[in-house]
């Protein structure tokens, strides 16, 4: 489908926006005064009302009927690409998180402190080292193993115990080069388990890991808890075509937490750092309005509160979006979708497989459909309930940007 | 996707239950007071229109727009295996409804009585043999054909002229050991067609299937007109992942008609013998409620009426389905699935291609937007139309079973 698009597409001056509320679906509550409404339903949006009536809406499926989306999935298919085709490993995603950009020179993998003693893994966690100690000694890791043979590692410091590791090769990696299993047991009392390659395109890599361990049991030698390193999560970037090679856009992220904006830059977004919440993220899109052609804006505290379980803070939150739809309303985008990346509950208290309500804002909808924004509402709309990767064309058809298909 | 799923499985003590109304979907009566109306429509259900209101409801199809499926695809597909992938042969399904296991080291086919002069097939029916008689010939051939070299033969006497034969060898069976013709020439006055492999596995079989024919001319030698025997549908069990391999579930089914049993036993539930009808089946139910994950209840008369063109009594038998609703409410099951395996419209008499109506309830559905349990009003449900076979990821994610796919 990709290859399609791509013999479709065509320039022009529009502007298109996503705005992601992050974990935007949800479930209707329980209890109390707003029983039996979603937090889409209990919150006041007039100003999304009002667009969702004159909008083509509907629900949409990250990956499958009932699977359950991480963000990279999430993200992924909202940006067109098949989740099931382009898997993000665990160890990129952490990177990520922690801010640190990953390439297609990259193998990315967490780490935790471990307590080693006469080769057997005595605590897996290094008695949970507080995030202060723990900080300091990846700094140290850091200062005395920046470089292994030709390969630069660049070390994340984590939450406790944890940390990051990306290791990047002077070259782009060939796919399969991070084929290696996990150190971590996943028990105590016994040895770590032995580094392996399954591939011959991950050998080099597993070497560059060996050096880490044991340049790493050098540093670590005097910590009481904190003298080994246990792997878990090798990964690198999957191959994938960039949003400006498979579209044609020249895109922006705008996502105050890091691990967006990382996503974003492996389709080659633009995604400059940015601290603050909607307000900063609206005068970034503001600042940029005229020198991009794709704006993807990201509101995370939508999901956090989801996971939280805050049904109440997770819909103040979406009022809170509503009240500043107006701003985005001014630049008068020539599409505006607004959605979420997948379902977060605050039943669930987590991402949920439920389909994630959204709109499409362009002049050529049917719209009038829906009464207000919502995921019941949604059901009523024109789009029904379809996989999420079939949005990008919808969506680049109504910027007039792709041509017909066959004569 | 299956390879996905397992991926994602894990275990809880969560129970789910799967009712299936053989034959559920309709379609409106052309005459009388209740003209207009389907079935379902037509049926009082108040027990499962009050359920329909607070769960997720939907149409499913079970292999695509516009196709009619068998009882195989049909069940196969409600239980998340793919009816395109996974083919039942003829064969294998004429066992199992008379009742004979079938299993991974089997051949079987339906055979016909005929008659043969001078090598010349007079009759395909050998007259359409009573069943009575019938079923003594096929008794006789089982006491004098037991087994051919390693071969077990199992004889399974149907209608009048018809009969099935399992061939029970000594090992698993290779994919391909089935692929053999049809011996029935579909018409008089020429000679049956010699069998013949169409694959190197399927040699075998072949030769015990000549001694068969041979063995039988002997056996029938004496009769007037059912001396000889033809041979249809040489099937295998398809190579299908057990239930529990594929979704960590102890599945019980609960089906008074031996092939349901036998379509369940195909991918390892377990399905006890069982006389009676609705009052049996929930008597199981709640007997064996500790001891299993998943249960399959299985009520055929649904679709019995309905292949009878009885529209009256397929809505009473939905009727008094409901009216046990409770009992199974009373087990509080935590996923429970009430739909059919295929449509079987009484205006059709026969299955059909029509969608079919699906409620499932558990804590984590939206609800709301339906008013009762029918083929209307499903379609504005949360569940919209949708592959039968993604129906069981849905299943497993309303049952806390699956982890979140990519991070």
């Amino acid at each position: 489908m990709q290859e399609l698009i791509k013999g479709l597409v065509v320039k022009n001056d529009t502007k298109i926006v996503f705005l992601v509320l992050d974990g935007l679906g949800g479930l209707p509550w329980p209890e109390g005064k707003e029983k039996g409404k979603t937090e889409l339903e209990a919150a006041s949006t007039p100003n999304m009302d009002a667009l969702a009536k004159v909008s083509a809406c509907g629900l949409h499926m990250p990956v499958s009927m009932g699977i359950t989306p991480g963000s990279g999935p999430g993200h992924l298919s909202l940006f067109g690409y098949d989740p099931l085709e382009y898997r993000m490993g665990r160890g990129i995603l952490e990177a990520l998180g922690l801010g640190i950009e990953v390439k297609n020179t990259d193998v990315a993998l967490r780490c935790n402190y471990a307590t080693l003693r006469e080769g057997i893994i005595v605590d897996r966690r290094a008695g949970r080292v507080p995030t202060e100690e723990s900080r300091k000694l990846t700094e140290r890791l850091q200062k005395e193993l920046g470089r292994i043979d030709d390969v630069e590692l660049i070390f994340g410091p984590g939450m406790e115990h944890r940390f990051a590791v990306v290791m990047r090769f002077p070259q782009a990696l060939e796919p399969g080069s991070a084929n290696i299993n996990d150190t971590d047991p996943q028990k105590e009392g016994t040895a770590p388990v032995p580094l392996k390659a399954s591939t011959p395109q991950a050998e080099r890599v597993v070497r560059i890991a060996e050096g880490l361990i044991a340049g790493a049991q050098r540093v670590l030698k005097g910590e009481p808890k904190a003298n080994y390193i246990l792997m878990r999560g090798f990964s690198q970037t999957p191959v994938m075509p960039s949003f400006e090679a498979a579209y044609g856009l020249n895109a922006l992220a705008i996502a105050a937490y890091p691990m967006y904006r990382g996503l974003a830059r492996l389709i080659g977004m633009d995604a400059p750092a940015l601290e603050g919440d909607l307000k900063e993220e609206l005068a970034l899109l503001r600042l940029k309005w005229n020198d991009y052609d794709f704006f993807f804006v990201h509101v995370k505290k939508v999901d956090s509160y989801g996971e939280d379980g805050n049904f109440e803070a997770k819909a103040k939150k979406i009022e809170e979006m509503d009240s500043h739809l107006s701003e985005i309303l001014k630049l008068n985008p020539d599409v505006l979708v607004i959605t979420g990346d997948h379902s977060t509950p605050a039943l669930i208290r987590g991402h949920s497989w439920h389909p994630v309500p959204l709109m499409l804002h362009s002049k050529y909808v049917l719209g009038g459909l829906t009464e207000s924004f919502s995921e019941r509402q949604c059901l009523r709309g024109e789009l029904g309930v379809f996989a999420t990767v079939k949005l990008m064309p919808l969506v680049l058809s109504n910027a007039g940007r792709l041509k017909k298909f066959g004569a």
